[in-house]
């Protein structure tokens, strides 16, 4: 009789057992000693919640919005380069998952689907588009456009990766993406050969990284921007509150703290630990956005109680992936809806408006007297 | 030669070898991934003892009320559904064992035993009856006319199980009662069939819960309990100062801190860490009462220490009765009056009310020079 | 080749081998869960040394004094039972041992050898006498006379043993001094036989003491005891500032900061953090020893550097003891002068008296900026 | 397939692998029970990264300066004695691999090449040499006007070796210097034969340390080094703000804050927790150096974020050594300098004048609200 998958981690185990080495070590790993990588996970544990008893809790929702839009969940979909390494279906299966969920499904600009492939496999989807800025602004601008065109409802600029970060298991044993894939989005374009043609000992990712994307980027990029394009604009990877204050003046929509599932500098903070001090200097004026280690419905529950207005996952949805493309994405996400709502039943919530900040407490605070 | 059982933990191990392993795996897990279930024990050790010395302390008694019942020991038996799975007697037997030694024993209103079977077998026990409110108001009722009639001293009313818990190792094998056992206050009614018809996929008894099981209570279901029966009341399931604050306004007697043995929400704190705050708040205008965790003699000394009125304990029951019944029960309350005994002796206390706070320090606090 | 010795460890892994079971069982064994016998050795590595630099320290001294008598070294060997259980010659090894490096001798009341033995066997030795009072004070006083008459040069009064504490193993196993071994003080007497007349089941030992030992006692009898005897007293068990003041109150020459080697009520602090608190209390006007998981040089500086006047050790005496009797005692103590020495001049001091406050700092203050 | 390195850890594991068991225990080991060598580790991860976005950090130099030398990147090798027994080259090496990468190369005094063969192999490398105070001060001043002669550019004075620390496997097993090798500083002369005619129970380098090095330094040594040279002093072993004051007070060109790879007084702090109250302290007068752990290009940039001007390190040199060579140090520094690279991109430094106190912070601190 089949194993019943009962939460996220039966799938990452099932992953580990289907996917190709190459694909599960580049999906898996994190930076150097990969310590960011396991606090993420570990930080989560080191925040206790307070539950409210007695709160006629019979009739629930998560229902919320984010950049103004509705959505079904406080939780949404991280973007994942390279997401057909895991399924033949890739990112549409995901984006479709996302949509029929209605949540946020956020596609990277290294995807091995495209821009147009994602609108026509999703056209409802409350689709966004990852942005990495390269150093070809020309080329930057027309993947803005076709984000535009194709009806994506937002940017999600991703600051965090002026070089790549240092996946030992990927330089060791090199990486690459496999002969039949492609990056869809640049699938005509030179940029397609340029990631071919990189040096291959290594991660042949990283030397793209590092022949493409543009390291000299300031906040004035920002600026420049949204003076190109009227898609509200996320900052993501944002660890500071001096960087979150930057960010607002610059007149961003919302921050995403992350620190890019611990695979860019290691040895940063876990997400759940920098988010406070980003919501008290941020003070509202803008959204708030988290990922990150989440894996459990208390993870979302304990990020919105912070101040996150949502949460957001990356590898829960490849494991989905890689065990039955959109039926599996699909499932993460009922799962993550069912250990949600079964949270706020119990903490006492029938709204994500009730989860207030004191429904948390740091571990180190149990002893106060 | 048989081994010589010593400790709650050597009944614990037993209990793993003899029981079925859906008896096991439902009385022994917790919600999620446990974190809650581990903390309940760890944090115990984390309160170091401040033990005094030369007190005189050849005459000791841990005589003590609760509800103003005298009990022959600071500690009882929380309510623990389905005993009859542990051994044949089930819940009669607990009862019989705790009136033996003249402690308290709480029924659970999910128990194989009925509200009656539970009198007859231990009429001059200090029996109380643990109830879960149903959306039925009638069949509530009723259960409270029961325990009256049959003279039950006090109501538990459970607050913290608005849902069930996911107790995943139930979610994935299953969980059922085996065909032979019955929900003893129900074995006549309606709500036997309800549980038996129940969706059988995942755990039977979350499906039971969520059918029958009122998440519309708020504390003006307190009132009305209050309004009708003369049963002291006690509050289980609170874990926060504010909503401690609202039980006493409610009237009850007694808060139970408890987190159902990290059953429910998982990541909450640690009972023995949500104690004193508790306790701060209230400051004596009703009693507290602690679960979670208990299993040493320093347990109590420390809960008791921290300002509950009583410790009560849940799976350790559930192991005697595992190794044979009534007469296990029975060693495990001897087990821990002992354990008491020597604590207070070595600690310098001769009666309850000579555990003061001086008696624990957070571990933290031991380089404050 | 036979492997060299060169810590307390490696004795102790050879104890471990040759020792008959009951006798490694009734020595290493501590309370209950054994928290405390761990947290004795763990906690003096949360105290982190601060050594001075370029202090001239090529003559160095640990030279001190212990109640006024000079001692070679700042520590010592605590009193532990039953010592022929590990070597024919016992305690009068031990004592030997003590006596030639010109360390004190500390002899348990429920020694395997007598008084007058340690008496003929180290007659130069700074032997001091740890008494239990028994509940037949004739008996008592006699043990006073005795160890008078025998040159002891002053009382250890054990106040941490009301009763026994509960050492699982012993309680498991059952725990009998060999047949051909005797408590020494009362191999005539009617304690001997008391002894051998316990019940057997469990520890008898434990019977042992709670029959004899007086759990009645109050800081009255420690007046008591100053009224009969000139002897220096030193009460041994004190882990609170207030009783440290009441034993000063009551006039004693010393206390002992001992948790019994985590033998007693399991769960109290560290005697290494518990030490601070009693030295600010006590404020100079009495001395203060430490025992528990003292086994390096290191902590017996750490000890002194927190305001302890002198560190004993129990095990790793019977370790030596158990290895080659006076020799191997012998070993121990010149290793731990070693360690000692490499520490004092590794931290800069060239007298006990430089040993300060300023050497050691909690771990948890490494952070502050 | 030959395994690729990708981090320092890689190039241990293989130095494990194939250097002779004497050499190992030699170049691993640390002090007693190796605590202070593991929090060298450890400690570094308690320190959290705090990374700035989008600061333009397309052109990065690593550039900086020692005790005003220009060096091409924060970090430089620390004295490590006896290099042969790593690979025949030994310290000319490993001096070669440094000059050819611009950083600084400091020479042990007990190192198995002399002085005048590391001026010849690196002649235009930026040596510095290692001092230990011999009783004999002529010998001393020999050592420094050779170096002088031979180009050195520093003198860093070790201070933390009044004896050596108990390095338990050499204690256990001895340790020698193989027959073939010789202390290349002193081999026609008096002191070599003196080595070899040390006892050689337990670790000869031990007795030959408590032979020759002078163990009744005072800080007015320093006073007199400075009156006979003209070649700045570094202080190196210094762990406490008031030692580093006297430092100051003395006149050092700089302080190297270590605690000598956790070889000497165990229980010390680690390096990287000391650093930032002598900084403090110091507060600009001289240089501060660390060293201690250091292994990854975070570790370079947390030191020099806490302030220190350089960071160093011991045992990394010895596994490249161990591998290749010459070409194997060259493999650690390319490894290290890209490490720092990626760190200064990610955290958003251009340079090292950007690494300031606020890209860094303690675990402890996450919690702040
Ligand atoms: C395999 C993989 C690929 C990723 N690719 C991108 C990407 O192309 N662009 C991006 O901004 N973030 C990328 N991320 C980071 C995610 O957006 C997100 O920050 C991270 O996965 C969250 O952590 P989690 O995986 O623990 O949920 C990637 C993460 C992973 C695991
Ligand atoms: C198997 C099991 C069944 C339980 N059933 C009930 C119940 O029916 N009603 C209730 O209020 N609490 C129930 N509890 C919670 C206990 O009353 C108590 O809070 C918990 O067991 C205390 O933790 P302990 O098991 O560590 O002593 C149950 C606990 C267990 C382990
Ligand atoms: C086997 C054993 C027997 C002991 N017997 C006595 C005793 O008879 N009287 C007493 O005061 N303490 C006794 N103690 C406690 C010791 O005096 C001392 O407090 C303890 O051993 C110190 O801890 P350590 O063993 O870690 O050094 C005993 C300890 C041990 C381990
Ligand atoms: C094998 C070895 C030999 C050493 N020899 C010396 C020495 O001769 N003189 C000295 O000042 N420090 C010596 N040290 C200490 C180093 O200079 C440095 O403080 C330490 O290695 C830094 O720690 P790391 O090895 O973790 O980088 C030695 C360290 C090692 C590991």
């Amino acid at each position: 009789m089949a194993l019943k998958f009962v939460c996220v981690e039966d799938y990452e185990k099932h992953a580990a057992k289907v996917l190709p080495s190459y694909a599960l070590e580049y999906y898996k790993s994190g930076a150097d000693e990969e310590q960011t990588l396991r606090e993420n996970r570990d930080s989560f544990k080191r925040w206790r919640l307070m539950p409210r008893m007695l709160r006629g809790v019979q009739n629930r929702s998560m229902n919320t919005t984010a950049l103004g839009f509705s959505v079904s969940a406080p939780f949404g979909i991280a973007p994942t380069a390279m997401q057909r390494m895991a399924h033949p279906d890739g990112e549409c299966a995901t984006a479709k998952a996302a949509a029929a969920h209605g949540i946020v499904y956020i596609l990277s600009t290294i995807a091995t689907s495209s821009i147009e492939e994602i609108a026509a496999a999703a056209p409802n989807g409350n689709n966004w588009f990852q942005l990495y800025i390269y150093k070809d602004r020309q080329a930057t601008i027309d993947l803005i456009r076709r984000a535009e065109k194709a009806n994506f409802k937002a940017l999600v600029v991703t600051v965090d990766t002026a070089v790549l970060g240092r996946r030992l298991v990927n330089e060791r044993h090199g990486f690459d993406l496999p002969a039949h894939l492609k990056l869809g989005n640049f699938n005509n374009v030179d940029e397609k050969s340029d990631f071919q043609t990189q040096k291959k000992e290594g991660s042949r990712l990283a030397a793209y990284a590092s022949v493409m994307f543009d390291p000299s980027l300031t906040w004035q990029d920002i600026t420049w921007l949204k003076s190109i394009t009227k898609l509200p604009i996320v900052v993501k990877g944002v660890l500071r509150p001096d960087d979150a204050e930057l960010a607002v003046q610059h007149g961003v929509s919302a921050i995403a703290v992350s620190n890019h599932g611990g695979r860019q500098l290691d040895g940063v903070q876990a997400t759940i630990d920098a988010l406070p001090a980003i919501v008290k200097q941020v003070n509202g004026r803008c959204e708030i956005f988290l990922d990150g280690g989440v894996t459990r419905g208390t993870d979302v529950l304990k990020a919105l109680a912070l101040g996150a207005k949502m949460a957001f996952f990356g590898r829960p949805a490849l494991w989905g992936l890689a065990h039955s493309g959109e039926e599996g994405v699909k499932n993460i996400i009922q799962l993550l809806k069912t250990e949600v709502d079964v949270a706020m039943a119990l903490a006492g919530c029938r709204s994500v408006d009730e989860i207030d900040s004191s429904l948390v407490l740091r571990q180190e605070l149990h002893s106060n007297l």
